[in-house]
């Protein structure tokens, strides 16, 4: 494999959406001017059905690094989801079952192909999952594993800290997760982690491991999370069941994206869109000098959605929104609806505010939708020409 | 199998070297009165290649167990011995391999089967292996036993909690010796473990196991530990080498036991031999009148050689070291022995100073052999008639 050492792609990828890189920029910067093709990777836990566009910031720099000529490796940790991951919580994570592990995996590459060419057969992408490894290591391997770390330095853990300090139970099984991310490593014998900044202390294990085991130096680049520069709080979060996956409909992500605070267009931009850094900066300096950002999150909005459905569906996502919530949602303005079956379900499904039937059923039973003005509770529910059907707080459509 | 409920040997049993019962003494003492055949053990680290007294205090125990009719399983730890127990210390213990752990275990069944009665067919005690069931555990078996754990549970053991105020590393995997000890009680389907108070928290740990598991309710018997009484030094460690060995010759048993302070006649007795609790009463008696200790240092130590060697040997020893050590070692009186080989190995086994060649060679290289007064440093070295080969300070012989 021919491997594109261009000075201004490598300088993109180690600074856009880079937070941190261990041991340092300067030997990355190395590897990748080597010339040598280099195995990089990022995990993901199967413990929701869905991909965010946090998670997006880090398969873009896959995709980055894939464009170069390097392996990459999309590593889906079905067996660490049955443990759980502690990191960003402040409590013990309920563990699945392998049954829900699988149901969440479903579409995972499905969602992530959106973003990475797995049908590239020149440098194929590789896509693992790790209980092929750690489902094999017995109770001396995990003794074997823990021993290269001390009790002192797992509770160095910002996260597990705050429970000590904070008389919260913690786990000792919770101290596994860090050596199986780690193993993951040695597994898949890397030479670069990615991941975001709250998996530092995850890759760094696995650093620690492949250093032991294989006497190699792996890099880890950690990437900026999605967070608000004013509240601190985090976008988007798998485990919070908050964010935005890339597997909504058009509509909901247009939605979503414009009712974002204005303070994070730039973050969103920078991380999750191929905008050019040249294009972002003006429009940062566009935004100082007072243009509306809601100009700015309707150009997001439809880059956004423009990836991950197409140019023609980003369009009408845009005519959608603006014709409905962003005109005060007048009912009197919004689409109209000649539907197949009057039936509820099928209503909704047709006017596109829901993915499938057992979605628009969940909507319905969790008080979401309403036919002028009242709330539905039954999936039998039939609809009359004249009805205003409302799904949420932004989709409505006119039964005609 | 009829179980004996004799008061009286009940009460011996729930107060002679018992230091705590958990989680009572009444709950313990309900169960060996209902007449049930219980299934009680004591594991014991192949972690050195010998048996000390103070191991003997609790095989004692057990032994009064069988007797009344119950279910004893002696407990080899083959697997955690190559994990290491950090119980005693305040470092972590060295791995030992699998070969070092075969090597140790060798004569344990035969020392052992000194204090049970390994032939008995009536009620035969069970001797097995911890790695039996711990080398078939997975990882994830090692993630549900930890996660009925707390961190803070662990970092409440004494020695742990010593290690993390002195800041001396403390491994991960130390954590998982008490999980594993743990786990033997759920193999085991034990009603009663028997173990030194050094064994506590490890114990407790299959309690809340086996609790979590199987619902039933563990008792752990925390033996006392022979211990100095002033000074509070353990006598007996297996991990520091020290404390008399079960697999001593009777000569080193008798001399080590006559070495002993006087403040731990009392409890040796006690806790090492087979003696009546009302005649270690008496002597405690005439003790505090101002009777010789070394009187009773003499009866210890024949009891002591000849519940090993039997009564022959117990005398043979007791007038060896009055012959030598006790009369001031004047080589005048010392034994004479006509060899059959002139060879300083072969004299020294002949002399019954050491148990095989290599226990010879050992003690020349650490220079513990004298031939008249000058230290010997080769094995070839030959004897002459008219020789005093001398071993260690208390051990002498004259060549005819």
């Amino acid at each position: 494999m021919e491997i594109n050492t261009d000075a201004q792609k490598i300088e993109e990828i180690l600074t856009r959406s880079v937070d941190t890189i261990y041991p340092n920029k300067e030997k990355f910067e190395e590897l990748l001017k080597s010339g040598k093709q280099l195995r990089i990777y990022m995990g993901i836990d199967a413990t929701a059905d869905y991909i965010h566009l946090g998670h997006s910031t880090n398969y873009i720099m896959l995709k980055r690094l894939h464009n170069l000529g390097h392996k990459i490796i999309v590593l889906i940790g079905d067996f660490t989801a049955m443990i759980g991951d502690p990191s960003d919580k402040t409590s013990a994570r309920v563990q699945l079952t392998k049954e829900q592990v699988q149901e969440n995996l479903k579409t995972f590459k499905e969602q992530i192909g959106k973003i990475l060419n797995f049908e590239d057969t020149e440098n194929p992408i590789e896509f693992r999952f790790n209980s092929e490894w750690l489902e094999k290591l017995t109770f001396k391997d995990a003794v074997e594993l823990a021993s290269h770390f001390t009790v002192q330095r797992m509770l160095e853990r910002d996260n597990f800290e705050k429970r000590i300090a904070e008389n919260k139970p913690l786990y000792v099984h919770e101290f596994f997760y860090p050596l199986m991310q780690g193993y993951d490593s040695v597994a898949l014998d890397a030479d670069v982690e990615i991941g975001g900044t709250d998996q530092t202390f995850n890759m760094l294990a696995g650093r620690t491991l492949l250093k032991q085991y294989k006497n190699k130096e792996k890099i880890v680049v950690a990437g900026t999370l999605l967070e608000n520069p004013i509240t601190g709080e985090k976008l988007m979060s798998k485990s919070l069941g908050t964010g935005i996956g890339l597997n909504e409909t058009p509509n909901e992500m247009f939605g979503k994206v414009m009712a974002l605070p204005d303070e994070v267009i730039i973050q969103c931009f920078i991380d999750c869109t191929y905008l050019k850094m040249d294009e972002i900066e003006k429009i940062t300096q566009q935004m100082k000098e007072g243009t509306n950002p809601r100009d700015f999150k309707l150009q997001l909005a439809v880059e956004l959605v423009k990836m991950y459905h197409g140019e023609n569906e980003a369009q009408k996502a845009k005519e959608y929104f603006i014709n409905t919530f962003s005109k005060k949602q007048t009912p009197d303005e919004i689409i109209e609806l000649k539907p197949t079956e009057n039936n509820i379900v099928a209503v909704l499904l047709e006017a596109g505010f829901v993915d499938s039937s057992s979605d628009a059923r969940r909507s319905i039973e969790q008080g979401g939708v309403k036919v002028n003005e009242q709330k539905i509770d039954s999936f039998d529910y039939e609809v009359d020409v004249g009805d205003v059907v409302q799904k949420g707080k932004r989709f409505f459509v006119k039964i005609v």
